[in-house]
């Protein structure tokens, strides 16, 4: 089904209501460990609270599941994924590359789905297999579309940071790395909307979550990118993520990940 | 001697005219690798021609050195230092992280400074001791002032990438990570700015050069920090920086980078 822009338009400015006044508490002790005082889990629940509100009374009869809470209806066909903000570490750290995810799966299928940065001002989003854009210094809306890199040594790829990468995945991570033009760290989110706007070329993540990547597949897909899970299957249930620009170079990433291993789907 | 914030909004708006038009060419090709078309050299070179244009007419009798365009006049007691564009990595992976330096020194030492993040609209700059913060969702200037973080157990700290630190350094890198609350990576200057506004505690870097620092340097210190070369020197002409929240959290940093030696200070 297809999502209006307004609609997202209406869950981005809920969700930024309650996520900016909690950002950057100049001059304030912002520290989570000591007083109690927590701001970027105030700003999650508060976030996630006000998209649910906004999604029960447009869509009564959809299935809801939040990272702050649970699950709602999840058996009905369309189910709304959210993360109100995704990239813990840049938002205590002041860093503007947090975002705010709401997604829509249909039997499954993510098939619509917003990223929100609204200290910046930007929302990317997706419906009815179009990925657009709006934001500061944009007269109107763009739309998205990733950067025809087919070769790893044309590309530059994201991850949130190496140290994630455990193991095999480690070593098949720093494999790719060196295939690489040019490697980033520390965007969350961002990486994935700098995928479909074409400035990115590649992202690679382990361990995420369903809420942090249903909103995310839509976009980077109707850009023209590829999103799988690490092994090929459908990225919408999270873990190990492999996101590129386009067909031929998901497949090499695919290939340098899995290199030696006699089943690369396996 | 004391900067006018106009003057420093000038120089801001002039770069920002050469850099944002050329930063995020959605639809474009912006290989810099291909075809000869180079969008960040570009802003860069004609960004620092504004600025140098800007502060000649208007301190005709100081010197000036730029990233680019090399040094003119600078034997004076008044040397401008700029770096049009810090953050190349992020300039091309379409992440608003970069930004335009412009710093001053007497007699070598930097005494005024400024770090403006056009497309978020973001101007940091620190003139006569203070330091000063003006961007979006802010009403009104906002005096910068470092968190009261001591102790590295409760650090959040910041580098481009530890990939940088060789040899020695990276030992000693990796020493400190590991005693810190959290690290982020790829924030280039944004860093400094974010541990002046107080979000993050520690900045740790290496390889730098005169124009990534000494913009910087006023700013962090007229907001509380501390802000040396590696083994403790005066920060302006770059190498290893250590930039820290207070006094305290920079000695305890700076007792684990040298643990070991016999001489730290050498």
């Amino acid at each position: 089904m297809a999502i209006s822009v307004e609609f997202f338009r209406r869950l981005a400015a809920a969700a930024a209501a309650e996520t900016l006044p909690r950002f950057r508490r100049f001059g304030e002790v912002a520290n989570k460990l000591e007083g109690g005082f927590d701001p970027v889990t105030e700003a999650d629940r508060m976030a996630e609270q006000a998209i649910r509100a906004l999604i029960r009374q447009e869509f009564p009869e959809h299935g809801i599941l939040g990272e702050e809470f649970g699950s709602e209806n999840v058996g009905s066909d369309h189910v709304w994924i959210i993360d109100p903000v995704d990239g813990t570490r840049s938002f205590i750290s002041g860093v503007p590359l947090w975002g705010t995810l709401v997604g829509l799966t249909e039997r499954g299928d993510a098939v619509a789905g917003m990223m929100a940065q609204p200290f910046i001002g930007e929302l990317f989003y997706a419906t009815a297999g179009e990925a657009w854009y709006e934001g500061p210094h944009a007269p109107e809306r763009l739309k998205l579309s990733t950067r025809k890199t087919n070769s790893l040594a044309d590309a530059t790829m994201c991850t949130t940071t190496p140290a994630l990468f455990q193991g095999d995945r480690r070593v098949a991570y720093e494999r790719l790395e060196k295939g690489v033009r040019l490697s980033r760290y520390g965007t969350d989110c961002y990486a994935y909307a700098m995928l479909a706007a074409g400035n990115v070329d590649l992202v690679v993540e382990v361990g995420l979550q369903s809420y942090d990547v249903v909103a995310l597949v839509p976009i980077v897909e109707a850009a023209g990118g590829v999103m799988t899970e690490w092994n090929g299957g459908p990225a919408e249930e999270g873990g190990g993520i492999v996101a590129a620009a386009t067909p031929e170079l998901h497949a090499a990433a695919m290939e340098v990940l899995h290199a030696g291993r006699s089943d690369p789907a396996g």
